[in-house]
């Protein structure tokens, strides 16, 4: 069943003022070039304007302070949650998983499953583990051994957590995630690396989503934390005793290398870094494709390697993009040179 | 059972033409330094015509214009197209799966699986589901509510496809990818990331290829895309509404960010990228390691990061090398600049 | 149940010296800031001495020759293997796996599986395949067709190994790692990427440990190969062909393009890597961040991209941060040539 709204219905459902004939019939959602007569799409940019004119949209969310446009509009005085809104209102209802314990599951006797929990096929739960009311273990994940997962968690097919971690509440983990994974530690004895215990876990606090293929490695002792609110996309490395603040935000193949702290609200982009130890200050942002070798400082925004000042960086490429015309202009200079010193013998 | 061909008969098989004794008893494949007395090998630059004097190899496939070779050697008008019919023709036997599904599959009364499909020990198949004629789901792959699956696909152990996905035909997805995973998108309220649904899908076309651990996230509306004949590498990243185009090929660790549009036949190499927005036209290369952060014209290859045209970069390269050596002509003309205008000042 | 020791058990436990009284109760370990008056810490650089004055540790490792520390102390000869030691001292008891075949693995009739192996719930293990004495595969892992697992290997859940495979001994694989897939080759014809079938596999040689989410992809003929005692971060792509050395480190996110050889007891820091057909020579390291285009002599250290020696390219990273100032000093030069130019004239 496609959820069908009238303009006004969603104006109401999203937060926004309707400017138009609320009567409309909305029933799906597109960018703006793509829309067909009864999507309704957005806009935030008042120079992407002109292509409103041309779309077939049925209706257009702006912001509150938006000009004139070719079709009713929804003004909000902020774009971004009405988007989120207008989604949600429009997501396909999927069933939700039974609660209860799938007869394929293998789930330990000394296991304590919420009555209100659901466990799906072929998951299993080890020995003294805990799975918290209204938490969704779907097809295929593991919880270690002593392992607890709070409240209304939700864990995608093929998660991984093994013994002795502990992840809040309302923690989405995404498809083949692992998490509480032994660190790489060595040391060096008769030619040979030999094996570090990693005796610590891994401790997820709340509202934490962590993406799909994420690694989040248990630490050598002690735990390796990832703070309440921070959203962790996929691929991401965090090693051994690493602490991550909360609410941070690190994109695709980003790496914090072992015991690498952050504060709160830290950005990094994607395929950023920090190597081994490095601090990071609330705030601080480390650009897409970069990696910091030392501490950033709160609010500092860093990119490069060895990452700098952002700014700094960007002199720096600049100049770097002028080079072949640097060297260009000292061999001309030093023709130049060459002529001033030779007409100086002439005149002695 | 070794696989035994005489050369006239591999001759025939690969698409070759035979120069010498076509008798010769050939079972297995070796890289020339390696090759055995049975071992058939290959070479198709002649500045490695020496390495066949020492090789024991039975016979060589060689270009077809290839001069002179010490023992028979099979000519081929593509000697990549020969070698992968070689290859073919040497793979041992693998029992195929039975076709139906195992008792220990988890499949939905609603979900439809052709009569010729086969699914694994261990599989879920959720509400709605379709898998298509022929098609192979290996052990605990995870088919999501109303996924589709065409026909003659091939789903290696461990691959999680969520709910509404289009997956093509002849589709082969490697062990332990994901296939419809939320994107990371948020908004920032109240001090917090607040979840964006996600409430579009993934559609992945025909005769596509997805490597081990590649993550696919599903749309924020609407659908990634990833084109028809593309072939992927272990853990690519293909975020939210990306539309990757037909028969690109992207290696090992490249990350295309959200709202990345490709045209045909791009190419990325190991680690490259994309930033969020960038439109890549047909035909464009993104080298290894380097990651571009605006759109690249067809047919243009970049390099560097933020990319820019291959050969500017080189010059950058090679500049660069010689950095240290530029500071210290400066210097040196510095010295010269000042000796000249002291004299200067000697003559007044 | 907590392990306690007395501080001169832990000294003999872990081969050091005990200084100071052998009596203290010891049930932890922690880092010198976050001890507690039960938990014993450790130090290595006296520059952190001063951190110990503030530390509440019962105790503290140091290296032999130490100075006086304001609690007991332990003198070890390695910190390293003793810290090792006593993280084995203090790791908490998890229970063994059951030895046998749980009743929800599904085990061809043809497999063999020594008597005193673990085989979890869940596990397939495909026709005339072979798991070794006392080796444990944890829940979900797959194992395919004729792939043989040594003796005492670890595998822990969701690991996908391939048809054909050989692990060796005393191996450990972690969550989701997939060893055995095709690699990437293709050859162009029609307009399409064909497949170049892969008929070769993976070899993994004794006491290697393998990350979690790694990939290592089978050969197209012959083995893709992993020396013994080599350890694997996560997210490690090792490409078809590759002959990985003995004792080599490589960190999280590197990647080996096809073909690329390497000697013993390289290491690889993290999101390092080597393009196609590389050969890296024994002890070679391949600095975090960096990339090799080239062949790498034995015992170089090398870094940047593409990468160079190491001394080279700390010197070019130097010049580059002074490159905006190298470019004002030219035009500054420029503009006194040019005077200088102007007085000459003004002296005919």
């Amino acid at each position: 069943m496609t959820p069908t709204f009238s303009l006004a219905e969603l104006a109401e459902r999203i937060g926004g003022v309707l400017r138009g004939d609320g009567r409309a019939i909305v029933t799906g959602v597109a960018d703006v070039g793509e829309a067909g007569s009864a999507d309704i799409t957005w806009i935030t940019n008042p120079k992407y304007v002109e292509k409103l004119a041309t779309s077939r949209a049925a209706a257009v969310l702006v912001p509150t302070d938006f000009g004139p446009t070719p079709m009713p509009a929804i003004l909000c005085p902020r774009v971004d949650r009405s988007v989120a809104k207008l989604l949600a209102a429009f997501a396909p209802a999927i069933a939700k998983p039974e609660t209860g314990i799938h007869p394929t599951a293998v789930v330990h006797h000394s296991a304590r499953v919420a009555a209100d929990a659901s466990v799906g096929p072929r998951v299993v739960v080890e020995d003294g583990a805990s799975i918290g009311p209204r938490s969704i273990l779907r097809a295929g994940v593991y919880v270690g051994s002593q392992t607890i997962i709070g409240e209304d968690c939700l864990l995608w097919p093929g998660v991984v957590i093994r013994e002795r971690c502990t992840v809040g509440n309302r923690v989405i983990i995404h498809p083949n995630a692992v998490i509480g994974s032994d660190g790489l530690g060595f040391y060096f004895d008769g030619g040979r690396h030999e094996k570090i215990p990693h005796i610590g876990g891994v401790i997820i606090g709340d509202d934490a989503e962590i993406g799909a293929c994420v690694c989040i490695d248990r630490a050598k002792f002690g735990n390796t934390l990832v703070g309440q609110g921070s959203k962790i996309d996929n691929f991401v490395q965090i090693a051994h005793n690493v602490r991550l603040g909360e609410h941070c935000v690190l994109a695709s193949h980003t790496g914090l290398a072992g015991s690498v702290r952050t504060g709160r609200y830290c950005v990094f982009g994607g395929r950023a870094g920090a190597l081994d130890n490095v601090t990071i200050g609330d705030g601080a942002r480390i650009a897409a494709n970069s990696m910091t070798a030392k501490d950033v400082p709160a609010g500092q925004t860093v990119s490069g390697f060895p990452a700098q000042e952002h700014r700094k960086e960007l002199r720096v490429q600049a100049s770097l993009r002028r080079l072949p015309e640097v060297a260009a202009q000292l061999r001309e200079l030093l023709a130049r040179v060459e002529r001033l010193e030779a007409s100086k013998h002439d005149h002695p």
